[in-house]
């Protein structure tokens, strides 16, 4: 299913004092403490490195880095929705080659002068998304910073399924996909004005919701190509087609608008056109874009969105949308 | 065997420009550009994760940070050296498990104005370290930020035996060492009073050159515990003791002392008790520690430095060393 669960709220924080009074090793042991390691765990946190069962001979590794002012604003998320947030995004990126989740590594560049309670509820926040995709926390690197720097490793199984790269779309396929698209984007523009509610959508951009089980599902749905929407619709479908050889046209009529992203454009005094603008090209939802063969049935939870062509890039209607910029990439 | 080979020196730099104008896809793709995966790579740098081989069905994983200003300086190594030393520290976490390293990930948080070349020649540093312990860049993440920050995840495989941990040492055991103690620190010193020579010392500093080989050798000649040496002999050996529950006496006429470092003690105007001093306490050399059974011969290359005993702490001699501090820890 692609459903996900609700995202609970902070616990109360009880690490007292600063990192610089705790010290590197009294940190590490906070943030690897075992608390409920993920059960493919053979050697947890404490040792020069942690080992894990990879049941099928083949293990599934991903990695990202999150800096705080260019990915995320303490004054706009708790240390809690950060946390999560860091997490979702790489996990995300597991379940999008078919695999399940199963144990991260969590490295934190940290000031000094930052409250225990502060690593304690981002260390939190992490602990709950992974346990959300059934993976945890199984080692991590704590060092000193003058900026906050998160690095998440996220591992993952595939079960014995072949892995589901970008490549593997082929012409006559239906394009799909599972999961939200555009209330991140929606989310931002409202923080952008100072607003903090819906709180639906002010929350899905501070914590996205992907729908981890759908990656594992698509892949024994027989998917030939997936990714998560990092950096929006266009923009990942467009890396998708690229690495495919394919084209891909969108069927705007298909497009999941949601009336609260309307609500929300309202609210904003912004028109229809900007909820498009927000389905089509906002990232950090995490959803899951797929491509399946055009003679099964989608996966519960999956979308027809359109379908796979020759050619190349990303068409809605059969036109290229112009109304760029069509994602985010960091330096530019 | 223990001995480690040369470090090569710098590449030339290719690239032009800075990493802004060069954006954050051009920068993943240089750095995880395929000059040569790893054997067991079943899926490469590209897609949404990379796919490993775990041969027995497990995987050994680590990841360590390193933050500009803290962990390294531009000005007293090159990017090429800060490379190298990064992922040699994190593959001796690797090989201290008793594993054979296979593969890494990269996050880079870099500032804009950076260099391509700068990056470059990191990335550069970083690959021909993997070489040299047989493993390869297999994926990464690099994000734009005002600290350049670098973050790596190892892999490693187990090749059907147990992993080694900390906690294996029992009262008896012979304790041994394999490769250089103190050199990064009498580097260091030199480095700090503006001299760059001896250059055998001062590379040491700047890039370590664990004996990535005796960790599965060690393993395999059934060490009871082991652990690289990250923050110093005394400060490891007594991760080491504490995590075994054990103490370790070691024999001061037993510790290797380099006639190049009391050279550099001499050039220095410090007495034979400093060089004594960088052998115990000095970090950063990543040498590996091992327990291993009173019956049996110790490995080629490996030297035995004393005895595991009832009790707890490190000794030497008996005594317990007062010069302090006996290692380096973050935010203290």
């Amino acid at each position: 299913m692609c459903a996900a669960t609700g995202v609970p709220p902070d616990p109360p924080p009880t690490g007292r004092g600063t990192v610089a009074e705790l010290g590197e090793f009294g940190l590490i042991a906070r943030i690897t403490a075992d608390r409920g390691l993920p059960p493919g765990t053979v050697l947890g946190p404490g040792d020069d490195a942690a080992v894990l069962l990879a049941a099928d001979g083949r293990v599934v590794v991903s990695t990202d880095v999150l800096v705080e002012g260019v990915h995320f604003r303490l004054d706009w998320s708790t240390p809690h929705h950060i946390g999560r947030k860091a997490v979702a995004a790489n996990l995300a990126d597991v379940a999008a080659m078919g695999a399940v989740p199963t144990a991260l590594l969590v490295g934190l560049a940290v000031p000094g002068h930052t409250p225990v309670a502060t690593v304690d509820s981002l260390t939190a926040g992490m602990r709950g998304e992974a346990g959300r995709a059934g993976a945890g926390i199984v080692g991590g690197d704590v060092v000193s910073s003058p900026q906050l720097v998160v690095s998440i490793t996220a591992l993952g199984g595939l079960q014995g399924r072949q892995p589901v790269t970008r490549s593997g779309a082929r012409p006559g396929d239906v394009f799909g996909v599972c999961g939200r698209l555009g209330w991140s984007a929606a989310g931002l523009a409202l923080l952008r004005r100072g607003l903090r509610s819906p709180r639906a959508v002010v929350g899905a951009h501070r914590v996205p919701r992907p729908p981890y089980r759908a990656g594992p599902q698509a892949a024994a749905a027989g998917a030939t190509a997936m990714i998560d929407v990092s950096d929006g619709l266009l923009a990942d479908a467009g890396h998708l087609a690229q690495a495919s050889g394919v084209g891909i046209d969108i069927d705007s009529a298909a497009l999941p608008v949601a009336g609260r992203l309307i609500e929300v454009a309202v609210a904003l005094g912004a028109s229809g056109t900007q909820v498009r603008h927000w389905v089509l090209t906002g990232g950090e939802d995490h959803a899951l874009l797929a491509c399946f063969p055009a003679d099964g049935a989608l996966p519960p939870g999956w979308r027809g969105l359109g379908v796979v062509q020759q050619g190349s890039g990303v068409t809605v209607d059969g036109k290229a949308y112009d109304a760029h910029p069509a994602g985010w990439e960091h330096f530019r």
